[in-house]
């Protein structure tokens, strides 16, 4: 096919995929496949091709939790799909139709805000009070101290009493007979302030869902999409084999979640919406994906995110009793002011003189760089982040 | 300005929402609230004014649920926003900040398929079976004879039963210290099989929300739109004041609710998410809007259901044998089959002949055709109805 008709048909996707938008899960366009492929599972993370799409990361959060659950129970049936005395319950909203299960989630995290994804969502208050929520378990996430290689012994104690509370919360649910049918995790708790977990932790943590049958979920709404240096926060876990669920949005376009094939439904509108997604932002996403490829960017995103991280730390030797912890993942990085009011301060200053940033959690600030930032944008970034400390 | 300048500048604002998408709750466009007002205020629902967009109609009942429980609370503490306990206690989920509350819905409804959605869900067991659901209310709704003026007596009395049905129940959650702070319910329960209630029932269930300080949301997420001849199916109701919410979605391309004043929610961030709605689809509705007024389409679908209506009442009595409770409200319309089994017989053969038609409930046969359809389009689907229904 030649550029022109090439450029052609792409136009008149687009344009069609906006002024006709499918409902997906009954009527999808005949060249949907295509979208998918040359969109999503391209870019799949290793060991996971099945791919849904959903519109937000909230939604997409949602359906990972649903299918979660629809996988306990059939698990709990020895493999059948729901019998008579389920369907009927369910509609009265009694057992065994409707169980009591429960997801463990993490302090410290942001999975969304509907009323579920607040249930497990526990990064500021403002987002939670005033609104009912399940009584789901909640344990200790890791709080490291940096740089990580001066304070190996502390972290490392971190993560083994942070594994321990979770095998303690699963314990305790399963007793009050409120199994936990999924944990749900972010790579990095961005929301709840650019809080990091280790490779050993998360491969702790996948260990435990393993040995309790429980559904591992990762949620790559905020860290998906290129800014750690890969694609997928978690590929730099190294984990011995795929998170059940991988959870995305934002950068990434679409919001949807790749799944192992042992987690499909199988019955029909079960895991279903009226758009189930939006073709028009899979094209758009598609268009992205081609750019990244050509480009190298994720290559481009590693290198120019170390002269990042060491540009970070400089910065922080330099101003120590202003600046600390600082860290990072490619371009995805952080740093902490001794208080929110400093940190707002800074914030309000760097913008007046032209930087744009903006904090996260109690007093970090948060960086994220778009994937086609380089090494000249980084040198002005740290002209202004230095005239910016100067002045608080 | 001209019509060439004109054309320029809204191809150049649906191109840079469509590729420049932004965070609406933080960085809205500057032109986006003239999209609010052109798309969204020029329909408005009759004495309301505000309205907020989202993505879905999940997305659009989850957030006016937020904001009944939001202003719920805050009636409770006399106006106040949540103080020091409230926000420390959420934080753990538990009183005062995480409050025990219900949201009332109804016997055969349909409100989305998030885990609080399916809550006050009840259409069918296969959206339901497997997930973990709240403990909220769900009230009898009204299910009648037809035609209506035949079945006064009957009809008056499903009224009156299921009224004192929600009275018991919002009682007995309160009894149970978990008051019912919303009530949501469909015009006509769509999804459920097209249960409609009539004006006197729907008066009667704002005046005990009213008399209860419990939130009065109509979910117009199907109903909205111009398919019953007006753009609200509730405005058919002629309530004594407005609905404290109405929620929309789907034929209205963004998701989103308009409120009253009285329901705004004061501080910020806690009505948010990444997304809040998306300008391009704003845009599309824009223009939808501008061709329901100028081609008088509200007005034509009125003119085209009266046709409607007639022509099913005629091929029900033909076929009365196999057809009955034809209903509707301009071209919004539905009729019953003798079982789910030959219903579904029906559209088969419906489809197979070149109708296009599905089902809703257990064994009706929906009708929903779009604002373009004219008598000639009537004429053609009664032809192959009553060829369809010939060969059952």
């Amino acid at each position: 096919m030649n550029e022109e008709r090439r450029e052609f048909n792409d136009t008149h996707v687009f344009q069609t995929s906006l002024v006709s938008r499918p409902a997906l899960g009954s009527f999808p366009r005949t060249d949907f496949p295509d979208g998918i492929e040359a969109a999503l599972t391209s870019i799949a993370p290793k060991g996971l091709k099945a791919v849904q799409t959903m519109l937000c990361g909230t939604s997409a959060n949602e359906n990972a939790i649903k299918t979660a659950f629809i996988w306990y129970m059939t698990n709990r049936r020895g493999g059948n799909p729901p019998d008579q005395a389920a369907l009927d319950s369910c509609m009265v909203q009694n057992q065994p139709g409707t169980p009591k299960l429960s997801v463990l989630g993490f302090q410290g995290a942001f999975h969304g805000r509907s009323l579920c994804m607040l249930s497990v969502t526990r990064s500021k208050a403002i987002h939670k009070v005033d609104i009912p929520a399940f009584d789901w378990p909640i344990a200790k996430f890791p709080r490291y101290k940096y740089p990580l290689a001066d304070n190996k012994a502390y972290n490392d104690a971190q993560d083994k009493e942070c594994l321990q509370d979770v095998r303690e919360k699963i314990a305790e649910w399963k007793k009050k007979n409120h199994d936990v049918a999924a944990v749900i995790v972010e790579p990095i708790q961005a929301e709840g302030g650019d809080n990091y977990g280790s490779p050993e932790f998360f491969k702790g943590l996948q260990k435990i869902t393993k040995e309790n049958g429980i559904c591992f979920i990762v949620d790559e709404v905020q860290t998906g999409g290129g800014g750690t240096g890969d694609l997928w926060a978690h590929a730099h876990w190294n984990l011995p084999s795929p998170p059940d669920i991988v959870t995305f949005s934002k950068k990434l376009i679409t919001g949807g979640y790749f799944y192992g094939e042992h987690m499909r439904v199988k019955q029909a509108y079960r895991i279903y919406n009226t758009w189930m997604g939006d073709p028009a932002k899979l094209f758009l996403l598609q268009k992205v994906v081609e750019v990244i490829k050509r480009d190298n960017l994720l290559e481009k995103t590693r290198d120019v995110g170390k002269f990042f991280q060491k540009e970070l730390a400089q910065l922080q030797a330099a101003h120590s009793s202003k600046l600390s912890q600082a860290r990072g993942l490619g371009t995805f990085a952080a740093i902490d002011f001794p208080t929110a009011a400093v940190r707002d301060k800074f914030v309000d200053k760097a913008i007046s003189i032209g930087l744009h940033c903006g904090g996260c959690g109690d007093k970090s600030l948060r960086f994220r760089p778009s994937l086609i930032y380089e090494k000249k944008h980084a040198e002005l970034t740290f002209d202004l982040l230095e005239k910016a400390v100067k002045q608080i």
